[in-house]
């Protein structure tokens, strides 16, 4: 018998992110000030990240160094395992061969702190005592103040009201770790204040919240905002899975026939995806698929055009795939993936071609969850059980058509935070919804006139 | 840099248990029919235990194999990361050593499947089709069904109504995995309705719940029972953490001089530790410690006695220490650690002073658990933290002395299915208890008188 699993020895772990835009130049795409919708400048964004970020932000350099200083703390769960899913393999009786990347054994459960992690360091590297962010479901605050408490710099997480009241959990692993959690709309900041003068139970929502995060940041001379995808850097710092995922492969003997994860503003999608790129470029027979909810369909029912990165419209303004900054996502239970856009550059890979799109149902989703639990054992994430769906329907493609393709996914995080999904599907209070037409055309009403 | 794991490679998985009788035979006492007061014999077992794992329970081969079919399901997650713990280390200024082994990856997140896949797979050879078990918390219930599915065995999960209802996330993991579970008492079993009938609201008790088991499995041809702790073929299943602890403290270079796991049942910690025995025994300067609640304190405070294996008196009676089956704990939230008795081999092994007990109080583990969340970045299950807090405390104590000890302990859950005790503490709603003397001699009135 051979191990399922394909461990990767310490001394393989990737020191250097790899930097696609060094191979596809032209996938970068302005970022806007909004106040002014003209290009933000290095300096724009200074109070706000640290400057290594910020080069990051806009490197062509192919391969980019990991400071000693961020391996220590990734290698407290890096690198972490390949799977061949052989159990799912048979149940399917599927002649593919399926793979995963397992991102659910990080100290808070996923892929989030791969990019926690190093933007901590920079931060703490940089002399910032303080970090302020915002956090739907709790994902990203978590991982966020995981990698505050390795670094010792303060953290302060702006949590939407709603899943703070009805999520307590991640509120309290963000304690654990040592970081301040606010409900937000909270009486610390202007938008806060504002918000609740008008609706003393304003629920919140995420772009509240980041506007409570930026707002605190700017205010404060020790502290910086921080960010969980959307960015490139995020993704660039996110690379260190699918690097992991090409040596281990190939210690396989296998070439990846297709590539999935799950996306909502697409980081871990973007870091297990990323270094495949050159691959296709290079003619390698590879689709690289994302898979994001029918219920906030961004870049299959959007418009790749420019648009705010934030409900309120105080982020910037940036060129994707979205559904209009106004769109308002049912409350699915992906809470990750419920973003109205997508990472300009995943957008500008799907507009090469290089990267394609679907869409599922959340019904469908937790049925894949299900099984893949019942033969693999893991308890996915709700958003991670889409890229478990498409997986599953490759596969069974192949089983009509007889070929063995090597199918990988990004499995990014665990459930067993989530484990309130799983019984509302259970208890049948599930639904599934698709927007009409019409609703997101009014959102798009909201995207912004761009004249460069 | 070296890295803060030391990860087995597949090959190196151990092919066999450890079985401590071989070295330590007088440690063996008889198991007792409740009816008759008389040890049972192995037909008596038959209707709820397969007849290996009955041989196994009294077995006094020194290597046991591990089937191909239970060693192929142990390979999702195993084998688990050996840490060394050494932000921990820097933080407590120790001169110490500190390693844990990492029982957390599990798909269930704790060491519990070890045994529930060996039980499931055993159950599946002898042509049983349905297992039908207790659980408190819901740890033991959601491996046990993790393992059922992964041998397409139905699964019975009759989980304490408090926490049926209370805790609902280990339920939801129990469903996803495939298992039937109701809440006791049901209306199932004739021990669940005449419980109904006296107090219709009735929480229920773990005691009760492994009565309705147990009912469930003798009335039924094509079912088994299942026991997650306290036998001695569980802990047999189990050494399979120590035996990789060993293998990986060797590649470390290191020798163990502090030994630290957890007791409720006795499983977690039986099994790391086990195989250290023969080097005690071979005069190694060795210490091994079991941590118990102080609001539970069988082996500090309870009297090495028979006495009924559960709270109604309707399981086998075994010679151990105890407070008496009577005795009811506090609703502590480590409920992997409210069992009035403690694993006859456990027991024997402290009689023989092979193995040394303390006691902690919660407030004090959960203070432990934060700081190793804040440093080594895992959160902690509540049972585990007692683990924790001795493992400091040790290391703590060589600070003083300025000894360079080698400490190493078993991680043997995470926390993110219990993150409401963590609230708990933040929230200064976690008070400690320690029974006065006088409620323990109350409860050890419920002893049985035993004549052999």
């Amino acid at each position: 018998m051979k191990s399922p699993r394909v461990l990767l020895p310490w001394e393989e772990m990737p020191r250097q992110w790899y930097n696609v835009y060094a191979d596809v130049p032209d996938a970068a795409t302005p970022v806007l000030h909004p106040g002014t919708m003209q290009p933000v400048k290095p300096d724009d964004l200074a109070p706000l990240f640290p400057m290594a970020v910020i080069e990051q932000e806009v490197s062509r350099q192919r391969w980019i160094d990991i400071p000693q200083e961020v391996l220590e703390v990734l290698a407290l769960w890096r690198p972490t395992p390949l799977h061949r899913a052989r159990n799912l393999e048979k149940a399917l009786e599927t002649p593919a061969r399926i793979y995963y990347k397992n991102e659910s054994q990080s100290p808070p459960g996923s892929h989030k702190p791969n990019t926690a992690v190093a933007q901590a360091y920079y931060n703490k590297r940089e002399g910032v005592k303080r970090i302020a962010t915002e956090t739907g479901a709790g994902q990203w605050g978590s991982a966020l103040s995981f990698a505050c408490a390795q670094f010792g710099l303060e953290c302060m997480v702006y949590m939407v009201r709603v899943s703070f009241d009805q999520k307590p959990y991640r509120k309290s692993m963000i304690q654990t770790w040592g970081a301040n959690v606010v409900a937000s709309p909270s009486r610390l900041t202007k938008a806060g204040r504002t918000a609740l003068a008008n609706d003393p139970d304003c629920p919140g929502s995420l772009g509240l919240a980041i506007s409570e995060a930026v707002e605190d940041a700017f205010g404060r001379d020790d502290t910086h905002y921080s960010l969980g995808s959307v960015l490139s850097h995020v993704i660039l710092h996110q690379t260190i899975v699918g690097l992991e995922t090409k040596k281990q492969l190939a210690a396989a003997g296998e070439r990846p026939n297709v590539l999935i994860g799950c996306v909502g503003g697409g980081s871990n999608f973007g870091g297990f995806a990323m270094p495949f790129i050159p691959d296709k470029l290079d003619g390698q027979d590879l689709r690289i698929v994302a898979v994001e909810p029918e219920s906030c369909p961004s870049i299959t029912r959007g418009q790749y055009v420019f648009d705010y990165g934030d409900t309120a419209g105080m982020a910037p303004i940036v060129k994707m795939h979205t559904l209009g900054h106004t769109f308002m996502p049912p409350r699915i239970h992906a809470g990750g993936l419920r973003y109205h856009g997508m990472a300009p550059l995943i957008s500008a890979l799907v507009e090469k071609k290089l990267i394609e799109a679907t869409a599922r149902h959340q019904k469908t989703c937790f049925e894949a969850a299900i099984q893949f639990a019942r033969t693999e054992g893991i308890i996915v994430a709700p958003e991670t059980s889409h890229a478990v769906r498409v997986a599953i329907d490759e596969a069974l493609e192949c089983k009509k058509t007889g070929e063995a393709k090597v199918i990988a996914f990004n499995l990014s995080g665990h459930g067993h935070v989530d484990m309130a999904a799983y019984d509302a599907f259970f208890s049948g209070k599930l639904e599934d919804y698709a927007y009409p037409e019409e609703a997101i055309r009014e959102a798009m009403k909201s995207v912004p006139e761009v004249k460069l």
